[in-house]
């Protein structure tokens, strides 16, 4: 099953979210059912990543989002953590600072877009900024329209200038974020991340949803598609976005870069180094 | 075996790199042999990261330095896969642009050191200040006893401030280098990454090695210690990077932070959520 085909938002149309199961798992039974087909998307996605990086022509920037214990992180400890740290920034955006809110709203999301050849990774992204800000009603309908436009002509932008976008809506029900809290209070380890807004928020959940549901339709685009991705199943979300990311990326026909000096000079003063550090060798003994 | 007391460079001391046998693997045997000694660091290098963010109080900076193929980019891809991508960054320094040329020294790296919460690695760094352009007699002695200097205070401000830092010279020999440049040669997937100046600087290499040694040994202090690491045997390199990280950051003593919230009345609403979901799912059936 081609998981972008069946889980892409397809751009135009209107999505509902009440018809995307967030239990489902394609039939793919448990996590140990599919630990192979596990481990084959993360050592493809850990090939993809360095023929990203070798080729150093284009940018990968994967966008996060989620209800609060959605899987955002979960997502980049299992999924990211695949590839080489060298090659993947991950940027997790936190409440505007002064100065960031002194300008338009997609400035500090430019200033944090991957450079050329690697995988820029969104914890939360603009998209909050029609998101929370719409169901909070700090915005009127007419600025929230406005920025789907303008989110979209960036993205475009993005793309016309090498940098493929996935965005990925991680999406659990409102049951399973309540057993997801309530695991974080029984863990000594976790409950530090607890936050009282958790609980507020959630009296929220149905006009988070219909925001998600108009945002999702309004800025799923050909070249910046998003993804709902059923994920009370973590293991099936893993599987999921990993198949996603690593068949975009096979997809773009990278190639290695062939090497920018004269290899058959480079081995001539390759043979003459051994032959001196052979030479070196003797005379020391 | 305390690998950092056997491979720091005590400050104030004088370091002669000829002491130090790149091929030393501390009898350790082969990778083989230390799978699960390596894998027990990889876990601990794992949680311990956690826990930095978690705790969200301190940095931790990783300066690595090497001669060309002493495996900064392998250093990178095995030791700190370890951890969650989302706590570290990765940095690489290439030639200064025009506009950090514009500034002093330290400010291109001053922009890039982790915030707090974050493991922040540098794939080569200042020391390239006092390294290369010594070795080329761009700066000279004066310059650069100044600047071992100007390094030694902004480092202990960092520290100061909570920011915590390891140093590690890759230590290979040349012809451990040559042999890595032999095996780029013939792997068509890394002979892009070879250049003309490999080979060009091998020349230098004592001239290199007097430099390490000279800043090794201005630079290397109680709070912003350097090591030198054998490291002609890539997996000791790792064991032993990995064992120097980890307990370094173990002996920061380091708790799960309280909750900023009252848990009790967080207890009650999640009684309350749950309740309300039963009662949901029972007018629903």
């Amino acid at each position: 099953m081609d998981y972008r085909k069946k889980f892409i938002v397809p751009p135009g149309k209107k999505l509902r979210l009440a018809d995307i199961d967030p239990a489902d798992a394609q039939d793919q039974g448990s996590e140990a059912d599919t630990a192979d087909l596990m481990e084959h998307y993360r050592q493809k996605l850990a090939d993809m990543q360095t023929l990203l990086y070798a080729e150093n022509k284009r940018a990968l920037l994967i966008v996060l989002q989620a209800m609060d214990a959605g899987g955002k992180d979960g997502t980049i400890s299992h999924v990211m953590r695949a590839m080489n740290p060298q090659g993947v920034s991950v940027f997790r955006f936190e409440a505007p600072t002064p100065e960031e809110q002194a300008h338009d709203f997609l400035w500090r999301v430019h200033m944090r877009v991957p450079r050329r050849s690697q995988v820029g990774v969104f914890n939360r992204s603009h998209y909050e900024e029609v998101l929370i800000t719409r169901v909070h009603k700090e915005i009127d309908l007419d600025t929230c329209r406005a920025r789907y436009a303008q989110i979209r002509d960036f993205e475009a932008e993005l793309f016309d200038n090498g940098t493929h976008i996935l965005k990925f809506f991680l999406h659990i029900s409102k049951d399973e974020q309540l057993a997801r809290f309530g695991q974080r209070l029984e863990d000594p380890h976790r409950n530090w991340k607890i936050s009282q807004s958790d609980y507020t928020e959630r009296e929220f959940w149905d006009d988070y949803m219909g925001t998600y549901q108009d945002a999702l339709s309004a800025t799923s685009t050909k070249n910046a598609p998003w993804f709902v991705i059923p994920s009370n199943h973590k293991w099936f979300r893993d599987l999921a976005i990993s198949q996603i990311v690593a068949d975009t990326m096979d997809d773009f026909g990278m190639t290695y870069p062939k090497p920018q000096v004269d290899l058959a000079k480079i081995r001539r003063d390759y043979h003459a180094a051994v032959a001196e550090a052979s030479g070196r060798r003797k005379r020391r003994s």
